[in-house]
């Protein structure tokens, strides 16, 4: 269930529920590939990162430890002790960037295992089983994901056949809910559009899977290699065809600017591994703008990373311990770092969603949209 | 300041007090070699874990990010956020471990940093500063940590230098107490007994070395090469010329069998990094013994990795979960292993304390001292 409780121009400031309890929107939800957060982050962690929803990867669990023995255990939530929302997406992107060799057939794909090569098919049905068998609140439909550019009648024939994926999934899907012993019967359904940057693509797409029953709807395929300007002018585009009353969802984006523009452009849920990537390589986000721990000039600073930030690393460290730490290799580094740049984008949101129940996103937008991407001063 | 509560046999029960706070023993140290635990572990987490006293190294924190720097940010208590007691070994052992080519004299060591290969010299004076300008609670004298066996001539001489070496230790140390601006003017010294597997060394460097002023005595230069039985034969020798109103302090050890031998032979501090080392490979300990997490047999194993332990680990996750997560590689599961080895360690610690408090010692030596040691059936 969606509620949009309010907007400002076309951001929306709405409230998610599913079987696992409710999200305040826009929201980030926190990635968890395989079942863990990056760095030494737990699900009990993410809760006091103020984590709303969990993202797990169907194509790494598919591999490992397998979908059947996460069902086996009473599912993911239960798998890792975590009993918020989850979504866990369709595979579909990580059979294109991960894998080896692959096939794309009507069926669906062949492909074979990062792990050990082994080959591997999966099309619609087979994503949403092991959706099914993972138990998360979400499934994403099974798409293929088109590195951009494309050619544009590579991406007619692609947005063809995945509207034809989403019927199967959406069939799949249901039958699987009605299923005894279905791990979370409640789960919803988001639909992908996909079109790579054509915009007439992307539009037409998107008319046609908005006639599908999804719960929600996400726009595929953007942040892989794209000016960020034709990303905004792709949301621009398909926007207006994303029914008004279902949650939308930004796949994969970005960064604190980015979403706060794609908030500005009517986007409710986003995701994304750089605040945790980032964090490893250590580079950190601040309410002043980024910082690189690494940095000779942290060396005796005893401030907290950012001293606006209530994170657990704020509350403890020092960016000279925090430096000492990742120059020594030790894992800390990793964790204190991770939790300080998660803990910033859940925070990010928080502020958003003050801005837009105050009435005053625009002006938010205005003061942070390029500060937070640029070097601190 | 130590007091002795109770004695059952050689074993003591007692109650250890220093500027930091109280320890009760016996007690066994966590180790945090450059300011941080092994796998993510956090001096926070080390609270929630029931450790004591903390133990960080003098070798490696003067090489990164150097003790100067340390001092600087208000000695390593503040540095790593750790309001309990801390020991710091006296870089001895790691410049006769890590270290490349080195050239010991009568005035100490030139070794070669391993990690840059730099040329640095430490000699009694300088591993007191060192210890100084971190502020622990128990600096631990400057000795050389000889590998068992050696020849019995050159025992003897590195015994006698030894001596002469503690002898500057005590003096360099009262010294830097009184300085105006001493991070910690109540830091106390142990000094350290050497003798390689030659009672006769043994007992006689531990009778010119209790003559000294120092808060304690530790028994160094075992545990590295020797038959167990050998260790527990030397500690048999020495321990009855070890001061009955100071703390002893066995270095490096071990096994929680080695541990319940050592208890039993009248030792009150025991350090080791196995706890976390065996963790990181999937090596738990529980009270029906040990397991081998990665073990096929536990892939679908929902219990916790002891039913009987109340740690972090075990409060929220299971086997399957442990064992997925470190054969995908995550730090997570390094976390998860580490805080549950150091919270058994620190748990065996408080039941050998309560068999002491109860008389019931000898029995909680017969159930357990070979037990803990054997694979779990």
């Amino acid at each position: 269930m969606f509620q949009i409780l309010k907007t400002e121009g076309r951001a929306r400031r709405g409230v998610f529920t599913c079987a696992h309890g409710t999200a305040q929107t826009p929201v980030f939800m926190n990635v968890g590939t395989q079942g863990a957060i990056k760095g030494a982050v737990s699900s009990h962690d993410l809760k006091t990162l103020g984590c709303q929803i969990e993202l797990s990867n169907t194509y790494h669990l598919h591999l490992r430890p397998g979908d059947g023995v996460v069902r086996q255990l009473g599912g993911l939530h239960r798998f890792m002790d975590w009993d918020g929302p989850i979504l866990t997406d369709s595979g579909g992107f990580q059979v294109f960037s991960l894998s080896g060799l692959r096939k794309i057939t009507e069926e669906g794909v062949t492909f074979a295992s990062h792990i050990d090569g082994r080959r591997i098919f999966m099309g619609p049905e087979e994503s949403m089983q092991i959706q099914s068998n993972l138990g998360s609140d979400i499934a994403m439909a099974f798409d293929e994901c088109i590195e951009n550019p494309a050619p544009f009648d590579y991406v007619e024939a692609s947005c063809a056949r995945t509207y034809r994926w989403l019927e199967r999934c959406v069939a799949e899907h249901q039958r699987l809910n009605q299923q005894p012993g279905c791990v979370n019967p409640q789960q919803m359904l988001f639909g992908i559009n996909q079109g790579g940057t054509y915009p007439e693509l992307r539009v037409r797409h998107m008319e046609q899977i908005a006639q599908l029953p999804c719960d929600g709807f996400a726009i595929g395929g953007l942040a892989v290699g794209e000016p960020t300007q034709t990303m905004y002018d792709i949301i621009d585009a398909v926007e207006p065809h994303m029914p008004r009353e279902k949650p939308r969802y930004l796949m994969g984006v970005g960064t604190p600017s980015n979403i706060i523009e794609g908030v500005a452009r009517g986007i409710d849920f986003f995701d994304c591994v750089m605040p945790a990537r980032n964090a490893r390589h250590g580079k950190l986000f601040t309410w002043e703008g980024t910082i690189n721990i690494k940095n000779e000039k942290y060396k005796l600073d005893d401030r907290p990373i950012d001293p606006a930030c209530t994170c657990p690393t704020c509350a403890a460290f020092s960016r000279a311990y925090v430096r000492h730490l990742l120059a020594a290799g030790e894992m800390l580094a990793m964790r204190l770092a991770v939790m300080h740049n998660l803990h910033f984008y859940n925070e990010l949101m928080a502020r958003i969603r003050q801005a837009l129940d105050e009435g005053r996103f625009e002006a938010f937008r205005a003061e942070y949209s390029e500060k937070l991407g640029r070097p601190a001063p």
